[in-house]
């Protein structure tokens, strides 16, 4: 008998924790977001009135525009507060004539190819560079070939790894080609880079993307290549060894520009200087309508606060919508953002930040200790009414990169990747690779999550421990 | 000590059992499987083949050419045995000209509107029937009219619910306007019957699909409006009640066809008469490539078939996968192969079908006992790693329920329903509306599930049984 009264507080023990904390309320709040978001799906149609506007790279007039129009998209919505924070941003201008050729290869002759600059790169003389390419598909690979680059174009043609089912993982094992390529090839010589765009899918638009130059290494311009150029460039290396591309493209660096982070809240009731964050980035590459890179997180943002509204909710800590100034080019909205004195007051403890597409929501990736990830696994039952079942370990999102450092528990929405990057920093990247309910799915989940946890706040033995010790 | 002890007892049965049975081999499997089948995306190319023979429609020239190409797709992959078995089907034929247009309304004049026959609808009358319409949103509403719809058009509006975030279910709440509208409209006399299309879009196509006719009741004129054309109808009646529709299509019933469900398989090893069975269905409707329905799933059987061919494997059990002849216009694919006397010998253990389209596959359906579902949830830890988490109690598939009544575990599986109905039965069903690598996935998933089962086949309890007592 006393083992059979242990056996049944054990399995107390093990199984009551699912279920015990099921809370009614929730589950009632998720319901009425739910059906309330999907009957309008509201967030498409903001995220239709914000690519109205045009590119928004930062510091561009349709940044600019974005900015108006977002501040009053949050003061329709009837937030408690919304104001503006002042971001400086680089201003980085593309030429509007971008070329690329083959040029007199003896197979093929002159054959276009499609490029664009990546983001920060030099121009290149204003009549252009012609030089021998050579092909590489890592960094160990262009050591090997060490001085004998000099002068030429390296072409980094290594292709995201398509046996990933994780689209970000394969993203993420290519993109150094990207950020590092003309440092590396800089150190040797070249004269130019070209880079594969960073997409799984074979057609002819090239993706940009940020770049960096290290200071004491020749800068040289660098540039994508959509991936059917990059494979008809690397067959015809395959036949024939001196071939010469022709580039030009001529961006410039400018003055830098005042912007701003748009910012909107509901202030919390009961400890208002506790936040729950919800953001995402309000600029985007300058040849793409960013709709889902990050139109979608905006949207997504300021449609979340307005069902929150909607239902009149009034949650004990604050819920903060922030739509960051510049994330593709340096991360200047979110430091400006974590760095202002008008933070010295708040106590940030978690920002959830949507930043990977519009596209169905999985889950939440939460980027701290297993113990905190644990303890938000405990609201899991939240979202399996919609579809949800991973809340898992893994980054949150880059604008939220420095509240994480000073000790607030940085969450993402994680969609599904089998898309992203068809479109990601590309011209493809429009409204109508969006899917309405998609997009609304992750607004309720995300707006859910937010009031959860703006009610719950954190256990004390979770909250503001500093995470530095992460990877 | 002795509490200690039966601590870890206890401990050890809660939870070894999700994790004791992890197979390492099976999980090898997945990840070749995965592999190869992300890198290549097959399922796509062998869809894209498919498409290119037109629309295939049971017992339509499109058909027909479907089962050739398939058949020697099979052939192809050098699977142990290839073969047709016939069936029957009935063949109806949509007119060249549909038509319907609001006519001599005060407000608005003459204003077409886009419809398409209800698959098995009687013609109007050659030169058409003009009559004047009632909208009803249910049977309910339509009794209380009563005899007042007698010699009208009975215009059938309710929308699919977009509350719902699982849309088949939204799908089911309103598909019986399509199927039994004809019937209840008819017991009343109504001259014509109007569907609002089944899909949660605002668009401009009429979405068909099967609707039915009883003996006892007059048969009256049956077709789909798209949304569009049904929410400006609803529109023009709330002004006006006496509006007029003129309405026009002539299909007709011809003989009926002989075609086959197409066969192959790789041949268990040691019990080659215990089958597991996947599958999907050839037919699509006459106006729709049918990429998704179900292109899609019969593309997955086959290139899954191919995958586990190349892969070597030798499962104990039979893989067969089954392309059914008919499964929009009566299930007759699924019940000439359920009543064959080539069955007599074989046990069907376990039947899956991809007939929810090629989306992000998120998991699977089991339609059978809790029992039953928790044995199949065992395997869970097999596609976690392919973002797939859900085996859940559910509908197999239309094609398999005749092998569920004899006792086969019918299974389906399970990709995200957001954007099914937007194509779904309509001109908007074609190739570029899906993705390689989602149908890809669900492809590997089919495959994998498909050989473990053979593998391990069901326990003695579970096998065989009975599930009439099912709802």
């Amino acid at each position: 008998m006393q083992h059979g009264i242990l056996l049944v507080i054990i399995i107390a023990f093990v199984f009551l924790p699912l279920h015990a904390q099921h809370n009614e309320e929730y589950l009632q709040i998720g319901e009425q977001l739910t059906h309330l978001g999907l009957v309008e799906e509201g967030t498409y149609e903001i995220l239709t009135q914000l690519l109205s506007v045009g590119p928004r790279f930062s510091g561009s007039p349709g940044k600019a525009a974005a900015v108006e129009l977002t501040y009053q998209m949050f003061k329709d919505i009837g937030l408690d507060r919304v104001w503006f924070e002042p971001v400086t941003v680089p201003r980085w201008v593309r030429s509007e004539v971008e070329e690329a050729k083959i040029v007199g290869s003896r197979r093929v002759g002159d054959v276009p190819l499609s490029v664009a600059a990546l983001g920060g790169s030099i121009a290149t003389p204003t009549e252009g560079l012609t030089a021998p390419v050579v092909e590489v598909h890592s960094f160990e690979e262009l050591q090997k070939l060490g001085d004998s680059v000099n002068g030429k174009i390296v072409f980094f043609n290594r292709p995201m790894d398509r046996r990933l089912v994780n689209t970000f993982a394969a993203y993420s094992g290519a993109v150094n080609q990207r950020s590092r390529g003309a440092i590396e090839a800089g150190k040797l010589g070249a004269k130019a880079v070209l880079v594969r765009s960073m997409t799984l899918r074979i057609d002819d638009y090239p993706h940009t993307g940020a770049m960096h130059y290290q200071d004491d290494v020749p800068k040289i311009p660098t540039a994508s290549i959509s991936t059917k150029g990059a494979e008809y460039l690397s067959e015809v290396l395959k036949f024939e060894n001196d071939v010469h591309v022709f580039l030009r493209f001529t961006p410039e660096m400018r003055d830098s520009v005042q912007t701003y982070n748009v910012i909107g809240e509901i202030t919390g009731s009961h400890y208002p200087e506790e936040i729950v964050l919800i953001g995402g980035h309000l600029d985007a590459w300058d040849l793409t309508p960013g709709a889902h890179d990050d139109g979608a997180g905006c949207a997504q943002v300021i449609r979340g606060l307005k069902l929150l509204k909607e239902l009149d909710v009034k949650p004990k800590r604050t819920i903060r919508g922030v739509l960051f100034a510049n994330e593709e080019f340096g991360i200047s909205g979110g430091i400006a953002y974590a760095f202002s004195e008008n933070r010295s007051n708040e106590n940030h403890i978690i920002a959830i930040e949507s930043d990977r597409g519009g596209f169905l929501p999985l889950g939440f990736t939460v980027d701290n200790t297993d113990e905190v990830v644990e303890h938000f696994q405990k609201y899991k039952y939240l979202f399996e009414p919609l579809g949800m079942y991973q809340i898992i370990q893994g980054f949150g999102g880059v604008d939220i990169i420095p509240l994480r450092e000073q000790g607030t528990i940085a969450m993402g929405l994680l969609p599904d990747s089998q898309r992203y990057f068809d479109f990601h920093h590309s011209a493809k990247d429009t409204l109508e690779a969006v899917h309405p309910r998609e997009l609304e799915l992750g607004t309720i989940a995300m707006a859910l999550f937010a009031y959860v946890l703006a009610e719950d706040g954190l256990p004390a033995e979770l909250a503001g421990e500093m995470v530095d010790d992460l990877e």
